[in-house]
């Protein structure tokens, strides 16, 4: 089974050194974001995970989370692993000071989220929900709502969960039926069934506070008519005590591919107490400020998983004996090679370092940009900032874990047979991210909302702001000189921004072309978006090796990786540019009828 | 749960329209292989497959094959399916007449085995070695041996299976310590474990003739000193009845990612008695005649789980209500349309309608090269089928079983969040589908194999016949003209001619950097390869079209799904190409102790 390693090099070198975090205690309320704390940060939890969450991963997922008569009871450890997180003080770590937390910027939960889905995706899924419900309670529920139910959402004693999906509708939530009726004590009565509610119900924490999706009487019809409710499972008191049993259950728990021991519910709301939060109608807004949280915190999942992976096949190829390397034999000492030395190996090992490592800087980057929204004095920053992350979200959301599913495939590949046996570990990978595909909106539904909103609809102004920044990088760059990086990020560049310019008046015309080439654009974005964060990376690294650094190795490594992947990853782009640009007519040829 | 639909009109448009299989009668022993007798092979295996195989497929997943006292028992309705297969008189089908079979060529059983996997996989499995254990024991065993265990294999009463795999090694096989010493009455006494041993032991049928490799006494080291050995499970008396219990046992079977019902034992051999088939010390090359007709399988086996996900996704697009069309309903009188109007969702069908259409058509083309090979008379004729066949088997292997994965990975996000959910179906093709990359050599070993011995060791002469047929093929073609079609693969093909030449010394001169690039060029020859088929298929469609055919849209859509796959699929030879011009310099730059 695999033995969980957190990349604690690697997040210091890019939160501190590529990404330079430390400049945030410029801002006020960041005064102590230093360097230690971002590393001693990443010290603490990485070696909480590895020794607490991670050992019940592989038990978390044969054994699962079951339903039994008093509802979700969890994998075994879970309930220990889960009490540990919330004793180191974990959940509050980001939450403002005024509401009980620590008032960290965010990019520190994004190492958290990171290292938790590594350790244990099923366990990294509990409180996924959390800072984003933390978020809209905090912003949008009444004053005696938040006096009630926020104190512990803090804490972590109380869990958050999200209740969106059912069973006739995902995406297309606009066709909700739940329905909220108005109690005469101003509460409502939450009466459906919904579906995919992850964590909807466990033993984790002795209240959990549901956030639902439900529909006003004569609310209008659509996505217009839906409003954000506040459901606990036991109701709260006014001095916070729990009380009686709200009206609802868990009907089934979903039998899935991965993430056993992520409960699935399907839950049945039947006349349960809730709470308005934020206005009337207002819900889908409001809903959305817990899911850009979660596409962004898919993103960091992602890597986590993906990073796992990588290690675990790592490890594999350097015992496992096969062969003699073509060159002639590298350890004949041994009876044979380890595998490692095969170059098809190497190639899916480079393949998955500068997946994970460039989508970790890329995550941490859009992180740190959320953060500086926040603090930003300069209101023209703050937007700026705000406009970044806005255009970028369903990038790390669909792109980090579209390459996820590649990289744990790639990882699994390492194994050759052994690969497909479950105690190598290497398969729940494959079968655990590949959720991250389809939960908060698939990738399809990612590269329409880039494509459509965030592109086409801003009229590609924040886009090309983005690019100019990435050419600013490389201005910067050129000056050192980094052979195989910045010429090859530069075409790349090129190449992008004059296909987003011609393309952009026919996607304009045509609808349909544009949503048939969206993913292939959104993905053509995040290549060269990863391209961008190896050539900071590369950057950081040619500068440090030319002081005296600590570990040269881990800063030459950074260098050849770049370069991999700006000769092999990046040149992705040029067989996508050939689909975008012959336009969608071919992959609507076959009217629907005639399939 | 899906319902397979096994895709007779597309297996008879490829072989009696496309690859015009009629023209077998032409040859001596093929005289009856018309037309009808394909279409009614086709009819009546479809049927057979759809009503008493594909039934069983879900619970064989949930259930699996399990080991009890006795031995393994495979899943619900294993056992009655297999005898509804024996008693169809399919397993004899492509035997020669004189040892009883029917004497048909090999072809039509690929239609058995792309049938088979497309309905249930793990059951499919069952007989795969049995055509190649069939060949090897009829050619190379003596006849005693072939007297008495040829008739029940012909007839499948008795079931083969494969023993290579030892625990320290799998395509290592030189590392192999399983040992054989002579008896008395000239039989072998085996000794040692193996494991991935795929059906090595059931109850389908009475007995089980395991083909096992071992090492004789002071057998020279390596590969060359392996030799094969029949073992059955039962020993068998001078008449064919079945006399007392060999000395092998199963000590466990593994849990794997998928193909649950198919049993992977790991098997002990203490003592057993066993039979040399074949010469001393030439195992290998004896293995090789069962594993080179378990890797076109594999093909064969790729298309047809890929097709079964395929059409259970095209369904789930048709009921499935979600959004309206972008450029307005398209089914006004639904509360929304069903999601096969969203063009990114259309875009998936069609990715896998031209994998798979094409997979198919490549599949049965290299298989009607193997039968050609066998019946031609003229000797240069033979051994040019037999070289091109050997070229591209390891590109059926790895390029079919690799777009086998993505194709049931964009099957499964064709559900969205219900992907994940095992009741639908599509998480079990995903999961059953990641063997074929892995068994009978991962697409890795196929990649060397391919470059190494099938390209750099014949100095690219039987590859560029082959390129040779494609540019003759698309010269006929050019009269008619297939606009969006020939003049791209026109340029394909320049582009993979072109790398080649400038390669290939290269290659020669730096076998580590071949190595590096193999899987790209495997796969480039892959796409190229697919391409051929198109412009063959849309062709015939061309041409059918001008005639009064019954189906003209079936015609059409081939034509549409041509040009998608040129305009598409076939431009991913130009990142490829990329790559490969890059060498494999950044793939070896981190060296193996600074990984």
């Amino acid at each position: 089974m695999p033995d969980y390693q957190p990349p604690l090099d690697d997040l210091k070198f890019v939160l501190n050194d590529v990404l330079a975090v430390g400049h945030l205690t410029e801002f006020s309320g960041f005064e102590n974001v230093d360097e230690d704390l971002v590393s001693s940060t990443i010290d603490l939890f990485g070696d909480f995970a590895a020794k607490e969450i991670a050992p019940w991963n592989a038990e978390g997922d044969r054994v699962g989370a079951t339903l039994g008569p008093d509802g979700v009871v969890c994998a075994p450890g879970f309930v220990d692993a889960y009490r540990g997180y919330v004793d180191g003080g974990w959940p509050s770590l980001t939450c403002r000071t005024e509401d009980g937390g620590d008032g960290m910027p965010g990019f520190l939960y994004t190492i958290i989220e990171e290292v938790l889905a590594g350790a244990n995706f099923s366990f990294a899924m509990a409180p996924l929900t959390s800072p984003g419900a933390y978020e809209v309670i905090s912003r949008r529920a009444s004053d005696e709502l938040k006096a009630r139910y926020l104190p512990k959402i803090v804490t972590g004693e109380w869990m958050t969960a999200m209740s969106l999906t059912e069973p006739h509708c995902g995406t297309a939530l606009g066709l909700l039926r739940t329905r909220a009726e108005l109690n005469a004590d101003g509460s409502f009565r939450i009466t459906g069934t919904k579906m995919f509610n992850s964590w909807g119900d466990h033993d984790l924490t002795e209240n959990i506070v549901h956030l639902v999706l439900a529909r006003l009487p004569n609310a209008p019809e659509g996505i217009r008519g839906i409003s954000l409710f506040l459901v606990p499972k036991y109701l709260v008191g006014p001095d916070g005590e729990l009380g009686e049993r709200n009206g609802f259950s868990v009907s089934s728990l979903e039998k899935k591919l991965g993430v056993h021991a992520s409960p699935t519910c399907v839950t049945n709301f039947d006349g349960a107490t809730g709470y308005l939060v934020g206005a009337p109608n207002r819900g889908m807004a409001n809903m959305f400020i817990i899911m850009n949280h979660m596409r962004l915190a898919t993103g960091a999942c992602a890597v986590g998983v993906s990073d796992a992976a990588y290690r675990n096949a790592l490890n594999y190829t350097r015992e496992r004996l096969a062969g003699r390397s073509v060159t002639g034999p590298k350890h004949p000492e041994l009876p044979a090679d380890p595998i490692i030395v095969h170059p098809d190996v190497r190639r899916m090992l480079m393949t998955m370092r500068a997946l994970v490592e460039g989508g970790r800087a890329f995550c941490f980057w859009v992180s740190l940009n959320l953060d500086l929204a926040a603090v930003h004095p300069d209101p023209l920053e703050e937007e700026a900032h705000e406009a970044l992350v806005s255009l970028l979200t369903p990038v790390v959301k669909a792109f980090l874990s579209d390459k996820a599913s590649e990289c744990t495939d790639i990882a699994l590949q390492c194994f050759g047979g052994h690969g497909f046996i479950q105690d190598n570990g290497a398969e729940q990978y494959l079968r655990d991210v590949r959720m991250l595909r389809l939960g908060e909106g698939t990738s399809g539904i990612q590269a329409m909302d880039f494509i459509g909103r965030k592109v086409v609809g801003d009229d590609a102004q924040t886009l090309s702001r983005y690019f100019d920044s990435i050419r600013q990088t490389l201005d910067l760059l050129d000056g050192t000189g980094l052979p195989g990086i910045t010429d090859e990020l530069r075409q790349a560049l090129d190449s992008v921004v004059r296909l987003t310019q011609e393309e952009l008046p026919r996607w304009k015309r045509d609808p349909e072309g544009m949503a048939a080439v969206s993913l292939d654009y959104l993905h053509m974005v995040g290549y060269l978006s990863l391209g961008f964060m190896w050539a900071k990376m590369a950057g950081t690294a040619d500068k440090g090796l030319q002081g005296a650094p600590a570990d040269p190795t881990f800063l030459q490594n950074k260098l050849r990786t770049a370069r991999f992947y700006c000769s092999y990853l990046l040149p992705e782009i040029e067989t996508l540019a050939i689909r975008i640009r012959a336009g969608g007519s071919a992959v609507m040829a076959i009217p629907e009828h005639e399939f």
